[in-house]
């Protein structure tokens, strides 16, 4: 017997329509490429975004054609979010941080129909246009005066000059809420790029879910800034989970710098922030060398890649600002942990919740999880047993696009490629990656453990640690190490920093200097490039 | 295109699954029937509602068959909460305050196959269960040795007898989301009680919008003490919210007086209640009297019916708990609206947003609504004008079980019953219901406004208006008061209190002193009965 409730599918225009009916004052402020500051609210978004829907009918596109972006977090981007999407497109947030052979590749196997692009990124349109031959509108993000008459590309629009003439009302369609509704590829370290292509359900579930109060904690009272970009993994979902609550969104273009993300909190009363650890690096370094504090900020998500536990002390002790460490990937769209502490762990001493708040955290309810070991078995969750983490429910991919990669499931679980730990109370924490975990003598060594205790020392600005050959060991560890300007370390000096650390077995054979570690599109450490540039080093053992 | 995310249905078994495997040591609290304090776990609950699952395929219960509940707010309920629905029953949660020939009259309606009842209902049980033909078991909500053996109900089972046998291991059933998990029936102050027949999905979207921060803002770290009864629209979602969080769960049994429920909000450190107005009442008065305050209780939500403005300075002012306005029905889950304040609004002083708080709130994302005149037309969100309440959604009622009473549907919206005004900003206040609003002169009178006025005098204890006859004005309104004990007000000393407090025409003709207000089973006055009780009442000026 079925239920008698009504039957409404969970679509992509709801989240619009209820944020310009409940909230349409509700402001959105975006420091533009341009950069000025702009500023108008969920009603003008809803407004535009039925302009975008209507100017995308204009151009014949089919429901599912894949609308492309290359562009910054801002305003133009959110309104592309709401009228692809709503209108039975296919969003596509193509990474511009990519080489063009990539961004190339990429359009062509999504079969991108139109590219909508920030000016700051013509020359990679320029780059890319010749040969991408599905995309046939190509849409700047400027005003018709702003619209370069020797761009070379062919019949070029401005976006305001298109959607200008086009009117707001549309009424969205109504069509089955499994139909996709995004994608984004994966940064591919291996093998070509693979995307993950979500659905209309798939993304309310996971805006209903981020906005908890034990996840991101998104409500009407919030003025949230993504430094997260939009073009990874949806902002994780903060675009869809604001119009779910009404929040005020605070877009920073591309000045993705400590001092202008610092200035733009401040102005605009922002209370909540998500982004990864790099970026927060360079902030924590302007407001030190400044000594500045925060005015309304209470919390930020840090997530992508294991926060150091330097960055949370920072954050929490020197700036009143708690720290929540997430996790989750392209394919979860993208969160699957958070770190937020249980009723009983509020009495515990500052130092225990500081052990907590170090892991990556607890499964967001859609989300389960397990470890296994190499044989598939299920490892207990005693907070020491390590094995490969999968995970499953309805946001966590269940096929690559076009099936690429054929079925990456395991019994319906998705294996994430991380390595890690559960505890007792459900907290999961990343030893590492699958193909970072460091092998020496049969016993297992965390890259992330290491390099933890080398961002600890305060001369070091950015450490990897990599497993090198070893004939005895099968590897040893060394760790590569950014360090500080004006700061001195030497190799003996650090290296004793870790006595006492960690066990003697799993401290570094050397320490390598350099000038920088390589980060990929997205901000994280690319190990292998990494390798690759130490491919010559021989350890001081050998 | 479909999206390529994994297909998993949204059912209540995960709910249990999830709270087991993720906070399997999450405290239940419970105060039994038998006087005692129960504790125990979510991984308890778990174990014992797969035993009830066990139990019920035991007496070989199809698919979709109801399994009833005449029960407090205590532990076994909740087993059965998840053992009925998770394996695919229909869960059916009798009001035990209703009178025993309604209770036969909606059994058999819902045509329920078992009862399982506290044993403080044992006499309504053994009133009618000659007459309940459907039912094959009875089950009795104690232990073995505590199951009376002259209760005259054959072959009458103890709880823990039954499912203390059945194993603790159960696969729980996949099947489709939309798939019937329990049903309550309205209180029918009109005709037969009707039922809403809420689904897997509308139950699990309706508990993740319950946890949101500008809902009930429900976490890991709460410990919720639902006063609101488990036989009244599920308990408001919270055990199905409390699931998906692991939040703590304080149940008061039948120990509904104001003293109990404050020592067990004290003795468990609860952070978070929810409850009608009448309730509130006498705790605040046990409060007062012995000048009691809070430890670690920060919130309320009120609803069921307007919540006097006096109630709500009370909690903020004298106890430093902020109280939520919500608003809901049994056709919604049921939660439709919540009063929780936008960011520009915190910047307003005290009063003003007092002024707000006195609304009953925000739409929650997932319900929409809208006000209509007469002709359906829709009315300005202007906060003036009043009109018909209509909402839709996923968790809104789509029509009753057996189809009683046609489609109730206008355009797809359901009309709610309320008449309502809608501000600006989204905020719905109550005027009135459709049939209590007193039309006088060509204008409505809101029952409701008057009401809270008389219930603002310190010798008012309860205030109910309803409209008389009038041959000029068509209807005048009187209010029937309750004095608070010990105190003393005059006819006239009360129509004065009105002066300056609203519109001359709108001031009452006269006060009627009763002894009692007649309450519905869900704590909501009666004032059909109220108007019956009063048919020989002739107002002053005729």
């Amino acid at each position: 017997m079925l239920g008698l409730m009504q039957d409404h599918p969970l679509l992509i225009s709801s989240l619009i329509d209820f944020a310009q009916r409940h909230h349409a004052d509700g402001e959105i402020v975006s420091r533009r490429v341009e950069g000025d500051i702009h500023r108008y609210t969920w009603g003008d978004v809803a407004k535009r975004a039925r302009q975008v829907a209507n100017a995308l009918d204009g151009l014949n596109l089919a429901f599912s054609d894949r609308v492309a972006t290359l562009a910054w977090n801002g305003y133009r981007h959110l309104e592309i979010y709401f009228g692809a999407s709503g209108s039975g497109r296919v969003l596509h947030t193509l990474n511009p941080r990519l080489h063009p052979d990539q961004v190339v590749w990429i359009a062509n196997h999504a079969e991108d129909q139109v590219l909508c692009f920030d000016m700051s990124f013509l020359p990679i349109v320029q780059a890319v246009h010749s040969r991408c031959p599905t995309i046939k509108t190509y849409v700047a993000l400027c005003d018709a005066d702003k619209l370069p008459t020797d761009s070379g590309i062919p019949h070029l629009l401005s976006y305001e000059a298109w959607i200008g003439k086009q009117p707001s009302t549309y009424v969205w369609p109504t069509f089955d809420e499994n139909s996709a509704s995004s994608m984004c590829y994966t940064s591919g370290t291996t093998g070509n790029p693979k995307a993950a292509l979500y659905s209309h359900r798939s993304t309310l579930l996971h805006a209903y879910a981020a906005a908890l109060p034990d996840v991101m904690c998104i409500s009407a009272r919030d003025a949230i800034l993504p430094v997260v970009p939009m073009f990874h993994v949806n902002a994780w979902g903060i675009p869809y989970s604001a119009a779910l609550t009404g929040a005020k969104l605070v877009f920073p273009g591309g000045a993705m710098d400590g001092k202008s993300i610092y200035e733009l909190i401040e102005a605009e009363g922002v209370t909540y922030s998500a982004g990864v650890p790099t970026v927060w690096q360079m902030m924590l370094t302007h407001m030190k060398t400044n000594n500045l504090k925060f005015g309304t900020m209470t919390r930020t998500v840090i997530g992508g890649s294991a926060c150091p536990p330097a960055m949370i002390r920072a954050f929490n002790d020197d700036y009143g600002v708690e720290v929540l460490h997430a996790w989750g990937m392209t394919e979860m769209s993208p969160l699957g942990t958070l770190c937020t502490l249980k009723n009983k762990q509020l009495k515990l001493p500052p130092d225990a919740q500081m052990q907590i708040r170090l892991k990556q955290g607890r499964a967001i309810f859609g989300v389960d999880m397990k470890i296994v070991d190499e044989a598939g078995n299920e490892l207990p969750w005693d907070g020491k047993t390590y094995g490969d983490l999968l995970v499953k429910g309805p946001w966590v991919l269940g096929a690559y696009f076009k099936g690429e990669g054929g079925d990456p499931l395991v019994n319906g679980w998705f294996p994430t490629g991380d390595v890690a730990t559960i505890d007792a109370d459900g907290f999961m924490q990343i030893t590492d990656r699958s193909k970072d975990v460091i092998k020496s003598g049969g016993e297992w060594i965390s890259s992330i453990d290491i390099e933890n205790i080398a961002m600890a020392h305060p001369a070091v600005m950015m450490a990897a640690c990599i497993g090198m050959p070893h004939p005895k060991w099968d590897e040893r560890p060394i760790v590569a190490v950014v360090k500080r300007p004006d700061m001195a370390v030497s190799r003996d000096e650090l290296l004793q920093f870790f006595e006492g650390k960690t066990a003697k077995w799993q401290i570094p054979d050397d320490v390598v200097f350099v000038d920088a570690i390589p980060l990929g599109a997205t901000g994280k450490m690319q190990k292998m490039k990494l390798r690759e540039e130490l491919k010559n080093y021989q350890l001081p053992s050998l």
